[in-house]
């Protein structure tokens, strides 16, 4: 069987795939898991995922004013965090890039974050000293997709840090996520560096503190997903399915709500052992999670039915996404801000 | 196991479950497919779809300018002949309805559709006799949708067409597909009347001849699908690739090609016999499609994980589908359009 | 001369033109001017303005989030009282409607707001019971504009109001301004009801406590402003200009000033009498106002340039707007948005 | 009195000023006036205009489709005309610039524009050998504008021209008018390159052949002007109407039409001469345009009431004109486009 190259923009899901071997710690607030991954030099080419700090930071509903606010909170403090450990003083100019084309929703989310941050850079060149205390030298740019400029992306990001000349680059995009429940409810923040184009596919020219000098802090959600992962993880969650069936079936009291139960949430569900798993699902059975992925894309590939989808709410979870980034960015980049409370 | 209601908007799919005791007409104009089904008042409940005629236009890609015009040459083709078999008169007044919520992208066709459509009701108001000839009658609107407005739409159609008292009535809604390769690619019209709201699970009342007294067209796009359809379309294309594999694996010259053979429009691939459903998928392979989708929908029902999804490129692909249905329902209403040919 | 009927939305414009003889109170608070003006059944003619009471609340700069803050507050407060007025108790419930086109920017102040309107009918109809405490039975709708349905649009609302039967209307709407100092700057309220389609010059049937038997409070803001009105503010300036120069021209201390003060701002400004007026602007100066709009319209309306014009950031500003309306009346309809502070 | 710097972006209107001295040719094709006008080194500072051609292009109602057309077929043969004036070759690629705030309807004719230019150069990087025939390099780009960025606008292209390494440039813009009569109804053309933010008041720095070294060709519509503007030209026309109303008035038979008399197509209106324009108009009969400009803008400016305004239609106007210059550029870039008629 020819190998699906398993692409996750999440270096989280990376590091699953090999969680004997890896550690990485983990914190739970107001129901917001964050979770901190260092990724070696030794590790880049096994985890597909370049050196560097990234923080996962996973939430369930964005359609709720409360929860926004405390993941807001959350992500303020973490991008600040990772602001401290580069170093970067207050006096330093930042310059903000939405990453996406901004006329296809579920590719929007750097632009839509661009369109709220607030820019200073301006302000500054006209006279510094009459900038109120408490604002950065903030600019932003969305340079827009390839199939629209017919200019490689990462060549406009290069000839625009030149110009421009930030002291460090902050990055927005939309990712893809190789996992149903990651989609829309997750932000990944590193310090390694952006990859253009990397999220749906092409690998065009990194853009990091390797190859500009400068620190250049990446911050994605994951939007859209494709068939493949849809049915594998649907396979996945059907063996623990069976498992969770066959251990509570003849429970009588139980009966009645197993088919309501969410049954991932259940600490003590088996793995189901190698005969089950053949009597369940066959040959499918034998695989492993790769090789089923594999499988599957052999078999969706040829007849071009390996869509990348996106969620049907897609344009009010942009929208909710974005605030959440531009106020976060805001709040981190400008002390008047974060002090002031509003945005 | 229990069982899962096949949700499709398309009476081509529910004919195809019952394919051997249902005969209908295909006819194939330009790569174009279209379809004529005849649900009988025997059949409606078995079907789970009014009685009425259904024409399914299948095509493929919509972003081609040329494949575009050949689309809505034959759509409007469609959609003349059923206004003659309803006996519709130059001189009949038109309402066009545009369904689903133009905030929300995979629902915007409806709306998008009546953005182009050619309105002269207040012509004809102001002065019928001025208006030119070959134009009908027309007016166009959007009734929004309940989560907005928090009015039942069923009610502001009913009241609408009371008020505007047209003679007969044309809607165009969004569809959810059962069937990967449906999404964006089938145009399905009947004169059995609309149910706002079915497409996405609330079945509110009827609009039809029935209930309404005038001729009600209903014309869709499916645009959505749901997570429980990828994953059983996938296990049934997962059964004739095992089977195309099988038969070609030991050919050596077949060798290499098999893994890029789009083996579904292959005509000689034989239904795996139970020794190999059992073997290749275990007790899946056991089940028929609707046991297949009841188990999915067992398996992510629970987990908040049947997402309704729309491929990615939803944006561009809802953009050029509402231009079809519009410049096809224009050049079908009004003589003068279908004769210049611009519109 | 002809007679240019001079056409404005506002109340309180048409009774400035008589103020000699119409008393009406006025308060300022936060720098926000309110006005209190009551038409009587004998005035409605000359002021060619349907009896009942107009509140007009003047402000400055919106793009400012603490003046918009004050204004909502102001506005709300306003709203509450002439529901009071109305005898309008909190179980009532309420169709808030949005007049005007929403792919015309300057028109679209009330589909804007609609957009943003909390609506609660639907669940009060689910289940009446579940609803939380402190909220009102609300729907919002925008019937589209005459050009886009074909449907006249007073017909499209009395025909959702016997079909909704709400205990009252709320409507919104962009108007017409007849001074350039109002424009985007004015909110007016009446319970005098909504004449569709007038602040664009076509006088359709009203929708009034009197038609309808429910109460109609009518909500707008003027976006835009025909050259007339602009050329006749300006040479009302002129006059007062030149009286201000004449005054300060001979005064060595002020004449570095005169060219940059704000004179209309100045308490002191005397008319110009007949003599200077002559002088300085010949039979111009012995026109009255109307007589100036009159000629002014006989010189750009057969040329076709009494265009109708709104500010070039229309976009930034009617957002703006729309936020505050909607804010206002969220926190008005329902007691539990206006306790909670968030809307 | 101070000095009103008469601001106009069109070569045309400071050409008209001084008509007496200047020539240049006019020529009119299907209703459509096209003027040529070259402006030496000696001429730069009298008209406030770089030296170069400016071709000006003068059409009327851009809603009807067959007029659109022919406006397309003229802005096509002159822009090709000018490229072959350049000398530049099918061979040379070339990059398109849309200027201003695409968020802004009246500011957004540039981005508006971008979005419909058919891009080529990722083809021609990924194997030009297999781009088809008729076919010439072409990227496109939105630099955004300063206030949103926060980086000077010609910053940006710049740094995108050293990058992109284009053979010359074409830049689209929303210009000022300083007529009514020129507002979204005129196209102008020049080779004298671009000098962003110009249209709004800020000079920034010059892009253009002579800073450049590649050739710029700057395209733009006005689509807004300030009320200083209007103001004058009603006076102005009041002139000619008084003018005309004088000769006709104690003509019987024309009575009764002197109101609705485009008295501006008249060609035999005198001038008023100074004692008439004395007796009409006082002190400012005795003032030339520029002076009266300087004092509407004296009596406007410290009051806040110069606004900038644009058409009421602008949405829809904008739309259309973006069409034009997009389907023009195509067919002038792209000689495939041109054979084939579609865009």
């Amino acid at each position: 069987m020819k190998k699906y190259q398993i692409r996750t923009d999440l270096a989280i899901e990376s590091v699953e795939n090999i969680s004997d071997e890896y550690k990485f710690e983990e914190k739970v607030i107001d129901n917001i898991k964050i979770t901190e991954i260092i990724i070696d030099k030794e590790y880049e080419e096994k985890l597909n995922k370049k050196k560097g700090t990234y923080i996962t930071i996973e939430f369930d509903d964005v359609t709720d004013y409360n929860n926004r606010q405390k993941i807001i909170k959350v992500f303020t403090s973490e991008l600040k965090k990772m602001l401290n450990d580069f170093n970067i003083l207050e006096s330093f100019s930042c310059l903000v890039i939405g990453l996406g084309n901004e006329k296809s929703t579920p590719d929007s989310l750097g632009p839509n974050t661009i369109d709220n941050i607030l820019v200073t850079k301006h302000l500054f060149e006209l006279n510094g000293n009459n900038v109120e205390e408490g604002f950065r030298c903030v600019s932003a740019f969305n340079p827009g997709v390839m199939g629209v400029t017919g200019i490689e992306t990462s060549e406009v990001i290069k000839s625009l840090i030149r110009s421009v000349n930030p002291d460090f680059v902050i990055a927005v995009d939309a990712l893809a996520a190789s996992a149903i429940s990651r989609v829309n409810k997750t932000i990944q923040m590193t310090d390694s560096g952006i990859h253009p184009g990397s999220g749906v596919g092409n690998h065009r020219k990194e853009l990091s503190k390797d190859t500009l000098g400068i620190p250049v802090i990446a911050i994605g959600i994951p939007t859209v997903v494709d068939a493949v992962t849809i049915v594998s993880d649907t396979i996945n969650y059907m063996e623990k399915h069976f498992s969770y069936v066959k251990e509570n079936i003849d429970n009588p009291s139980n009966k009645l709500k197993v088919g309501n139960t969410n049954y991932i949430k259940k600490d003590n569900i088996k793995d189901l052992d190698d005969f089950d798993k053949k009597k369940y699902m066959g040959f499918l059975g034998e695989l492993d999670e790769e090789e089923i992925k594999s499988l599957i894309y052999e078999v969706l590939s040829p007849i071009n039915y390996n869509l990348m989808v996106t969620p049907k709410e897609v344009d009010f979870v942009i929208d909710k996404l974005s605030l959440i980034l531009s106020e976060g960015i805001n709040k981190s980049l400008h002390k008047k801000v974060l002090e002031s409370g509003t945005n």
